[in-house]
C-alpha cells in the first residue's frame, strides 16, 4: 500500500485542481457569507454575460443559428467555470484545453459541412464525478481514488453526449460515496450555495446545480438515489427532472456498491428552464438507452402530449409529510403555487401520503445501506480518511449493519406496499375532485429545509419517498422569490412530533437561511415523463407568470 | 398449534378433493405408464371432444358467434379435467357449481343485451394455485396452508379475468414453493404427464400445463421465475409466453417471500397454440396492467407488429449452453428447427452465450434463495412436513445458506454484468449475418431434458438464463414430433464436463424418456413481447408446416 498519507494526497489533488485555473482567472475568494449569484461572476464581458445566461435550448438555436460559435460560446462558460469554482469549490477537473479543441472542432465541421454535428452541437455541458468521461478523474470523494482515470470506453449518456456534439471541459464534486443530500468529501471539501455560501449547495449533484445556476455550464446531469438531482436543484433556484429508473441509461458510471436494487438511481436533466428539462430528457431517450443500458424499457419520447392538458389542471397537495415539518419558507413556497394555480382556474386538493412517511425513511435506509455500507467503509480504509460526518449520522441515526437475505425480502416486500398504496390513493382521488378525474401530479416540498448547514444530516424523507415509488418528479423554482426573514419567521409555537422533527425545527433560523430561492417538487405517474414535463410547463407558467411563450 | 398431523391434514385435504369429483365422473385409475393424449379422456361425447379440442380463440369466436353456448363449452371442459385430473393429480380444488352458474349467467346476458360480457366472454379457464380467487384454496403446497382460503379482493390477472366474462371451476397445483422445475408436494404429490405418467408434467405451473394439454381448460396462467412457465409447457407439449417482468399484473397472488427482485417472476398464458399466446398476451395489456400493479410498465399492446416481418429472419441458435448438454431429443428439436427454417429462406447463424452457465446458475440460486429459504422452512415446521426432495436437493447443490447485504450486491452486479453482455453479443450479430442485420431471435433448447422422472433435480440453466437477463421467451412445440428410442439413442462417447452435466447424462434412458413432444425456445428482446410473438408465428409456421392461416 501507498506510504503517502490521505492528506498528504488531499492536499496534492487539491494543488493540482487549482494550478488547472488559468493565473489570468484567479481570484482573492472574500471569507464569510457570500451571495455569488447576486454579486455576479468577474470578468466576464457583456457577451459573455450574455451567453452564460441562455438556457441550453437558446444557446443551441444561437449556435445553430451562427449568431454564437462554439468556440465563443466554450469560453465564456469556461471561463465562468473557473470563477465559479473558486467561489464555491464545485469542481475536481477543470480542463479547458480540451474543451477548446471540441470546441473548434465543431465549428470547422459546421463551417465545412454546413450540418451541426449533433442534437447538441458545441453545448458546453458539466460532468457529475462519477459519470465516466475517458481519461478524466472519477473518484466519488474517495481518496482512496484520488488518482483513478476513467477508461477509454465511455457508455451511457456520456457516449450519446459525445455523439451529439457536447463540449467537455470540467467535472464536478460530489459528496463521498453519493449518500448524503450535501456535497462533502475529506478529498475536495464542501460545495458552497450559490446564494449564500454558508449553506450547502446540496447534493449528492451539487457541483452539478452550482455551475448550472451560476453559468459555468449551459446544463447539468444529475444522478438521483435518495434525492441526489431534486436537492441541490432546489437549492440552487434550477429546474430539474429525477426520471423513473431505466427510463434514461445507468451505465458508464462509477459506484462503489453498484447494485443496490431495492431502490434504483436514475440520472437526470438539471437545468434553467423546463424547455431545456423537456429538451434534454428528449436528447436522452432519443439517444436508444435501451441499446446500452440493458435495464433500460425501450420506451421511445412521446412528443406533442401536450395536447392532452388543453385543460384546467387537478392538482393534489402534500404539504406535510406526517414525520417532518418543513421550514416556513419551504411552506410558503407550496401556498405561493396553490394560489397561483387557483388564480388560473386550476383544481388543488390536499392529500396525505397513505403510509407512514417515518417508517418508509426507516426501511428505505435499509435498502441504501443493505450492505452495512462495507464497500465505501472499505474504500475509507485503503485511504485512511474517516467518513464525512453527515454519513457517520446517516449510519447511527439508522442503526445501519449488514442485514440479510430475510431482512432484504421484507423490506422489498414493504416497498412493493407503499407503491401499491400510492397507486390506490392517486386512482382514488378520482372520486374526490371536482373535475371527477384523477389528479393529474402532487405538488410537494424537495426538502424540509430551503438549504442547511455544512454537515448537517437533514430528513431525506421529501425526496426518498419519491425513490421508494419510483415516479418521476420535477423541481421547478419559484421565480423571484427567496427565504425571507421577514416573511418565513420560525413558528415558535411549533412542537415537534419526532427526533428528526426536533432537529429540523432547532437548526431553522430565518436569517441563517436566508436568500435561498424557493420552490416546489411536482411528482407524476410511473414512465410518464413526457406527460409530467407537460403538466409542469403549465404550472411553471402559471406560477412564473411566464405567459404563453 | 393444532395438534393434527400433517399427514392428517393431507389425507383430509386429499379426500375433499376426490369427493369433490362428481361420482359418475370417477374412474379406475390404470397403474403404470400411461400416454393419456394418446389414449383420450373417457365419457366425454363427440360434441364434447369437438369442443375441447379448440383452442381459446376459436373457442371464444364460437361462443360470440353462438355455435356453443357458455354452458356447453363449460360443462365440456369441466367433465373432462374431472378425468384429467384422476389421471395425472394435476387439481387442488374443482368446484363446477361456481363454473356452471358463471356460464349460465354469460349465456343469459347474452341472450338478454346481445353483447358479450368481455372479451373472454365463457372462457374456461384453469387457475394455478397461488393465484388468489376470492374464496377459494391457494397454499403452494405447503400443508400449513391447506385449507388457506383466498381473500375476498381479487387483484391483477383473476380481477381481469372475472371482469371480462372468463368461467372458474378449478385450481391447479404448483409444487411446494413454487421453486422447482417440476410439481410435487407432500400436500397433493405429484402432476404427470400427459405423454407418459412415468415422467413429470414439469413445474412449476405443471397443474397448468396438464389441463390445457388435456382439454381440461382453454387456457392456462403459469408463473415463471426460473422456467415455471416455460418447463411444463414443453414437456406437455404446449405454447406458451414467459414476458418480460412487469409486462403483466404479478398481484393478486400468493407467495412464501414476495419479494425477491433480483430475479422478479412473471406470469403468462400457457396455449394451445400460438395465436392464443397472442390473445391472451393481449388482453393481459389491455387490462391496464398498470393500474392494479405499481412495477408494470404503462406499455400498450403494438397491434400490426407483423409488417415488420414481412421479410426472411435472421436467427441465432444456442444449442448447448457450455455447461450441461441436453438430451439427445433436445438437440433433434434444434436440428429439426434449423432445418425447416433454412429450408424456407431463413438464415441461421450459431452462437454461444457470453458467460459462463455454470456460474450464471450459482449467482442465481443465491438470488432465489438469498434468505436462505427462511420463511418456506418456517412454513414446513409449522405443519411439522419435511421439504419436498427435489427442494432438499437445490439448497444442498447451492450450498445455500442466508446471504447478507454485500452479497446481494455483487450478484445484483453479476446480473447486471450478463445482461450487458447479451445486449453486446446480440448487437454484435449484425456483423455476423447475411442479411447485415442483428438476429430477430434465438432458438435455444427449453430444458436439458425433454421430461425428466418424478423427484429428480434437473439443470435450470436453459430457463433460468433468460429470467436473469429478463428478455421474453415463447415455447414453441414441434407438432408430431415425440422423444423416440429410434431416433434418440444415447450418446454412448459422451464425456460429462462437470457433475451437473454427469447426473444429466446418466439419468437419459431413450426407452424410459419417450413419448414427450419437442419443442423449442424462442428468446427475444426486452419488453418487445409483440415481436417475439410476430417472430414465433413464422417460425411455427415454418416449422409446423401449417402454411398461411
Amino acid at each position: 500500500m501507498t506510504t503517502v498519507s490521505w492528506k498528504e494526497r488531499v492536499v496534492e489533488a487539491r494543488r493540482r485542481l487549482a494550478e488547472s485555473i488559468p493565473a489570468e482567472l484567479r481570484i482573492e475568494v472574500p471569507q464569510g457569507k457570500i451571495n455569488v449569484q447576486k454579486e455576479g461572476i468577474q470578468f466576464l464581458t457583456k457577451f459573455e454575460k450574455d451567453i452564460i445566461s441562455l438556457d441550453a435550448t437558446t444557446l443551441l438555436e444561437a449556435i445553430k443559428g451562427k449568431k454564437y460559435t462554439c468556440v465563443e460560446v466554450f469560453k465564456a462558460f469556461s471561463k465562468s467555470a473557473a470563477i465559479v469554482h473558486q467561489l464555491t469549490n464545485s469542481l475536481t477537473e477543470y480542463f479547458p484545453d480540451e474543451g477548446l479543441l471540441m470546441a473548434q472542432k465543431l465549428d470547422d465541421y459546421y463551417e465545412k459541412t454546413g450540418k451541426t454535428a449533433g442534437s447538441l452541437h458545441g453545448l458546453p455541458v458539466s460532468i457529475k464525478d462519477h459519470l465516466e468521461l475517458a481519461g478524466h478523474l472519477a473518484n466519488m470523494g474517495f481518496v482512496t481514488w484520488a488518482e483513478r482515470r476513467s477508461p477509454k470506453n465511455e457508455d451511457g449518456i456520456v457516449k450519446a453526449l459525445r455523439q451529439e456534439g457536447a463540449v467537455f471541459y470540467l467535472k464536478t464534486a460530489m459528496p463521498m460515496s453519493g449518500m448524503v443530500l450535501e456535497t462533502a468529501s475529506n478529498l475536495w471539501g464542501h460545495v458552497k450555495n450559490p446564494y449564500n455560501t454558508n449553506l450547502t449547495s446540496g447534493g449528492s449533484s451539487g457541483g452539478e446545480a452550482v455551475m448550472v445556476a451560476l453559468g459555468g455550464s449551459a446544463i447539468g446531469i444529475g444522478t438521483d438515489t435518495a434525492g441526489s438531482i431534486r436537492c441541490p436543484a432546489a437549492f440552487c433556484g434550477l429546474y430539474a427532472l429525477k426520471p423513473t429508473c431505466f427510463r434514461f441509461a445507468y451505465t458508464g458510471m462509477l459506484f462503489p456498491s453498484p447494485s443496490q436494487i431495492s431502490i434504483a438511481g436514475c440520472p437526470g436533466p438539471i437545468a434553467k428552464s423546463i424547455t431545456d428539462v423537456k429538451m434534454f430528457s428528449k436528447f436522452l431517450v432519443d439517444s436508444e438507452p435501451w441499446n446500452s443500458d440493458p435495464n433500460v424499457v425501450p420506451l421511445p419520447w412521446k412528443n406533442d402530449i401536450e395536447h392532452k392538458f388543453k385543460r384546467k389542471l387537478t392538482v393534489g397537495v402534500i404539504k406535510f409529510d406526517g414525520a417532518v415539518m418543513p421550514h416556513p419558507p419551504v411552506l410558503r413556497a407550496i401556498e405561493i403555487c396553490r394560489e397561483r394555480l387557483q388564480r388560473e382556474g386550476h383544481e388543488i386538493i390536499d392529500l396525505e401520503l397513505p403510509f407512514d412517511s417515518y417508517e418508509l425513511m426507516q426501511n428505505a435506509s435499509k435498502m441504501y445501506f443493505l450492505s452495512g455500507f462495507k464497500e465505501c467503509k472499505k474504500l475509507c480504509e485503503e485511504s485512511g480518511e474517516p467518513l464525512i460526518p453527515a454519513l457517520e449520522k446517516v449510519l447511527e441515526r439508522f442503526n445501519i449493519e449488514e442485514f440479510g437475505g430475510s431482512v432484504n425480502f421484507k423490506i422489498n416486500a414493504y416497498r412493493n406496499g407503499v407503491r401499491k398504496s400510492f397507486l390506490e390513493m392517486w386512482k382514488k382521488t378520482a372520486t374526490q375532485t371536482q373535475s371527477k378525474r384523477e389528479i393529474d401530479a402532487i405538488i410537494t416540498p424537495n426538502s424540509s429545509c430551503s438549504a442547511f448547514p455544512h454537515d448537517f444530516l437533514p430528513w431525506w424523507g421529501y425526496t426518498t419517498t419519491y425513490n421508494v415509488l419510483d415516479v418521476p418528479s420535477l423541481v421547478i423554482p419559484i421565480t423571484g422569490e427567496y427565504a425571507d426573514p421577514n416573511k418565513d419567521s420560525k413558528d415558535l409555537t411549533y412542537e415537534p412530533i419526532n427526533d428528526w422533527d426536533k432537529e429540523n425545527y432547532e437548526i431553522y433560523d430565518a436569517e441563517a437561511f436566508s436568500g435561498i430561492p424557493l420552490n416546489i417538487q411536482l411528482v407524476g405517474k410511473r414512465y410518464l415523463e413526457e406527460d409530467l414535463i407537460a403538466i409542469g410547463e403549465i404550472i411553471d407558467r402559471a406560477v412564473n407568470k411566464k405567459g404563453c411563450e
